[in-house]
């Protein structure tokens, strides 16, 4: 079952983005990152370029992928743009601006390096480089509803692996072990690869937000934390689920506890109209309450789609860090509190902000799963 | 097994960055590249910052990471350097290069975008940031002996991963199931995870260089071209083996005879003294000889290391971006020729330079394998 995109959608993605060209007063845009590139065209390699205009857009790509594109384009799932063949990608993107002869030309400047910008002025002469931000991200934070079949369909995929920690996670396994077992589950489920490397983390390791797994071995009484994410057409989703190897003690027991109302605090604040703070706060009050804010050393949660990590960060911060959710937006909520010498609990979820309210698109179990 | 690096090692290459800063006449030089921070320090993080002047060398941290680092210096895997635990990036780099008192400032300019760059430079004020380029890169392509010790160790294990592709191609097995097939073996054989997206590409799929698996199953007579990596200890390696589904045609053959060949050439261009162009053309000639100068749609091979993609480029060009290889240097050697309608070979090696001429450190057949 595939979700594929039609060049439909690619084409009002692109007159959405021409329509915001006016803002930061360019006649056109160069498109560098390669994740904005797959959302307006359906081109997913590992190199590329888009120049953009009212009345033009081309697809710059090398030798490996120039087929890929035409494949792509015959078979509809790829935008159908002017592609042309360049060996370097800066000389050619300074061709195409100078061809087009326009006078301000927008790029991505949170994409793009000191060092190519200046490359790129060399070979511009008088051309305005205009430095622009999110003219693409600010479009990729609310999903169609297309993305939001994928990620709900990701979702309920992730879901079924989760529901299988238990076949895993058992005293005297490795953390690698279970990583592996993890990673075989989701290419099993059908996902492309994972989001991220998957984390597996047992006993003192669960103190460490983002241990990697290592060949320790799962022992009596240590709480077990399995942090895993798979890329379904693109689309990334992300769980965070917390397993006991036998009965673990009361303090543990007792985080565990702490960041599960911290989680259900935070879900119930997602909604449309919310600002990002505001969930992250409710998080943030729960753990504080229980003298755990110190243990929360990091933000709440972080916006889903063809980047697994992207707008809206849910965190804290001041007013002008904070996001209003809008309803099409996905995020995780991932609350977590990590006390070194005892341990480390973090439950994560992915929310979608509906209309109404919100939806959990993950639905595995959230209990500590004693194993 | 391991072959970890020490801190006196870390201690060393702190030493020689700090005698670098003079030539671009910087006191003091910002660090943002997290695989030169992780080749400095140990530290191997998914955030992290270095800002480092003759007699100071700070590493910022967010609160993930705080006690990663202190665990990681108390075992002796990460450089002794302070340690400062950051809520914002950008605000702590300004603040700590404020605090040092320094007019001159060197940054990364292929790490830092623009956005970054006007943020650090509004809060710096008279200080100037001035553009550096692969200061610490250029001491990265020359590998050191434990650096050789561990990729000559991954290269040994890749190659025992790719002596099992008979037991994976099979007619009527889909790419994905095979890609599949090949992470786990990756994973059994002590890896990491992979180094990129495992590459399997049956039949006509074998024209495209950056093919994606795709539930397309091997039939008989086909090319398939399996091209994956594995990271160990945070090294990479990289290799290309093809296999035939029975009988394979006559043209497929020639071509699969015309890429050994090229591959051959260029392996034996490979010694110090050489230019990377040079290696380039040995493989491009014998292509173009027979033919399939326009197949070869790719430079021959890239540098190996914390990046699998690194310097140094092993392609076309004129002079000025040809690199002379030293001893110490690891480059894959990968021609490839694809055809559309017919299909497409690549072979692909890794290579140590030595002071005596070369070693190839993958070792599996490269014969094309028929199952």
């Amino acid at each position: 079952m595939t979700h594929s995109l039609t060049t439909a959608t690619y084409d009002a993605r692109l007159a959405r983005l021409r329509g915001r060209l006016a803002a930061p007063g360019a006649q056109a845009l160069i498109v560098t990152n390669l994740n904005n590139i797959r959302y307006l065209t359906g081109f997913a390699g590992s190199a590329g370029a888009l120049v953009l205009s009212l009345d033009r857009c081309v697809l710059l790509v090398d030798g490996r992928y120039e087929e890929v594109v035409r494949a792509g384009q015959t078979a509809g799932a790829i935008a159908p743009v002017d592609v042309a063949r360049v060996r370097k990608y800066d000389t050619a993107i300074v061709d195409h601006v100078v061809a087009g002869g326009w006078t301000v030309v927008g790029f991505e400047a949170d994409h793009t390096p000191v060092s190519q910008f200046r490359r790129w002025s060399e070979g511009l002469g008088s051309v305005e480089l205009r430095p622009t931000s999110d003219l693409v991200e600010s479009a990729r934070v609310v999903k169609d509803p297309t993305e939001i079949r994928i990620l709900r369909d990701a979702a309920s995929r992730l879901s079924d692996v989760a529901r299988r920690i238990g076949e895993w996670v058992a005293v005297d396994r490795t953390e690698l072990e279970i990583a592996g077992d993890v990673d075989r589950a989701l290419r099993q489920a059908g996902f492309e690869k994972p989001a991220f490397d998957t984390i597996v983390a047992s006993g003192p390791n669960t103190a460490y937000p983002h241990a990697r797994p290592t060949d320790r071995r799962v022992r009596k009484g240590d709480l077990v934390l399995l942090d895993f994410g798979g890329v379904l057409e693109g689309y990334c989703v992300d769980l965070t689920r917390m397993a006991g190897a036998g009965r673990v003690g009361a303090e543990a027991l007792s985080l565990f506890r702490a960041v599960r109302e911290a989680q259900e605090a935070a879900i119930a604040a997602v909604a449309p109209g919310a600002m990002t703070t505001e969930v992250d706060a409710a998080a943030r009050q729960v753990l504080a309450h229980q003298q755990l804010g110190s243990a929360f050393v990091h933000g709440t949660g972080h916006g889903l789609g063809l980047d697994v990590h992207e707008a809206p960060r849910v965190g804290p911060g001041d007013p002008s860090e904070a996001v209003r959710l809008e309803s099409g937006m996905v995020v995780t909520i991932e609350p977590g509190a990590y006390v070194v010498g005892l341990g480390g609990v973090r439950l994560e979820d992915d929310v979608l902000v509906t209309t109404e309210g919100r939806e959990v698109l993950t639905t595995a179990p959230r209990d500590l799963l004693i194993v």
